[in-house]
């Protein structure tokens, strides 16, 4: 039975002004045969390391084959590279700002490629909108088959993201609040497993603004309505939740706010 | 001709994040022949109420072998069930939070399942996010086909939603409002046909915060402009209206304002 | 090969509440090889130049073969016609009150009905919902082939929306802002092509707010972080935009802005 080729896509777009469905419109008159899944189109303008780790936690769950377009391209126009990566898990296109590079650093046996064949781009392009004037179209031929070695040279490099790695002390992690989710959880830098360099996860403490959590929680109704969790969140790393509530709200916390893992101490 | 399978999603995930996304790679590696349409992600967090209201009003215009998920679950984690009801009109999804109580209401001959069998999740399941890990995945069984006994104890109870109901007193209904859209329309839980216990739909007034509204209009043009109206509803509640303007604005009301209905006044 | 038949929504009714998905469920009750693309849900409450704005600068990226429905009816229920226009770039299904007349006025050899074979229309027709009981039904119908001519009558005239065209005068074009978008960038209405009645496009400058932006620019980065610049954007419009900022809280400026070009002066 035919299965439809499945694109993703990740942007800064909005909901507002369409600019979504000009990428989806573009795709579809090159090849019919595609099924859109939007991770999102709510990425903060401009903000490379959110889009980045939105698609870091999604891909992974994609058919094997399904292609990753995000767009979120604060240098369209200039001299930065359009890149498509081919990997175990998916082939991956947008610009070259880093914004692949978590999941390349995961896939072993990427290959690279720049795209700059003219040949995949829209007839007219824009200055301002490469997403929909040649990602998206490179996206569309790929989808149909379009060898992936004549978009453009092979690339043995590429930029990367500053990704924030936790820092492994006597005793402790230090790690920080990289996200913020809707639900007011704060999404830490340090995964279930870098606990484990501590101990058990379930001897572990988490520090955040002077507040101490004394253990890591299995589920948020473990605690008392309102108050503060630690729980290894779904996508492995560390969350510091609140019953029933937001730790965004009781914590007051922001992006880049520190966080310690440390031993739990004995209960008395 | 090959028809995909529909599946719904109504939670309260939010457009950011992605996790709405998550769902559908999971559904998507399954069965790739399932067609998606997002019902809404827009929920107010853990907002039971909401999602069951939103579901209700919508399933109806659906082709009756869909599939509607459901994920709002302030529960996740816990040992609140996760339930598959199948009834004449649709197959629905999610957890024993009484999400689905006013629809079963609605449904002569649903037979409802626990969903237990570890076969029809993923082999990996996180401790938050059983919308992904069990719900999703059981969801693209069930649409390949996957036989409903075998998902676990069929159940002859589960969790009612406090659904509040109009009170008929002498001459009037006594009821309020459930739900604020999108134009500032204030939705309540008197339906048009609980009206005609008063009189014709055409002989009632409608108070509100102290304002009387002197009978029931057919269209929002029919008042000025800017002027407060009552209406039947899209979904067969009354609600109030202003025209080309925002009732929620004009009177400043809140969900669970008490609305009442009784006889119009004859005009002078 | 089958090909799904697209249909693209454009609609004022936001992410919650549902009311996109009734629209899909009944064209897929009618007609499940459809294919949805959501071209946005977040225009303003009645804000009928946004939808047709939006829909203007997205049209042309789609087959078409396309149905574009679009449903922003502020006069819902009132005597205001449901109309189809066919044109050599697509199908509009929609209210008549101007909503389709800039695409309409740029297609030549539309074909316009008024829809009013109530055939086409859901048994039953709530008062405030013509897009879910009308208009989604009866694009559903057309989506599988129901003759044009049998909608209803042939109009030779529709509502026009009062579009604000520049005015060219001695030297200058006086414009305004019309839309501005997610990324604060202020888009008029005034073309690429306007400018060149002034100048070659390189060769004029723009004024808006007491503010001169000396030349156009080709991309965003050209000039240093903050600072504005103003571009041809990917609509073929004029933007008024700050590198890697907002334009629009450079400015402080509202849709309605007067906007100037200009010859751009020499530089010393």
């Amino acid at each position: 039975m035919f299965r439809p080729r499945i694109i993703t896509l990740t942007t800064d777009f909005g909901q507002e002004g369409g600019f979504p469905s000009a990428l989806k419109g573009v795709i579809l008159s090159i090849n019919p045969h595609v099924y859109f899944v939007d991770i999102t189109h709510s990425i903060q303008p401009q903000d490379v390391f959110e889009a980045s780790f939105t698609l870091l936690v999604n891909y992974g769950y994609f058919p094997k084959n399904t292609i990753h377009v995000a767009v979120v391209d604060p240098g369209v126009g200039s001299e930065r590279k359009i890149l498509c990566a081919k990997t175990p898990r998916g082939i991956f296109v947008g610009p070259d700002n880093g914004l692949f590079s978590p999941i390349l650093e995961n896939e072993a046996n990427a290959a690279v490629y720049e795209i700059s064949n003219s040949k995949v781009f829209l007839p007219q392009i824009s200055r301002t909108f490469h997403g929909r004037d040649k990602m998206a179209p490179a996206a569309a031929h790929i989808s149909k088959g379009f060898p992936l070695e004549k978009l453009g040279p092979r690339l043995v490099d590429w930029k990367k993201l500053l990704w924030p790695k936790p820092i492994f002390e006597a005793g402790h992690i230090k790690g920080k609040v990289i996200s913020i989710d809707r639900f007011g959880n704060l999404i830490t830098n340090i995964t279930g497993d870098d606990t484990k360099r501590i101990d058990k996860v379930s001897q572990v403490a988490v520090r955040i603004k002077g507040r101490s959590i004394p253990r890591m929680a299995h589920f948020f109704s473990e605690v008392p309505p309102g108050e503060l969790l630690a729980i290894v969140g779904s996508s492995n790393f560390v969350e510091i939740a609140a019953n029933r509530s937001s730790a965004v709200r009781v914590l007051n916390a922001k992006v880049g706010e520190e966080v310690i893992i440390q031993k739990a101490e004995i209960s008395k």
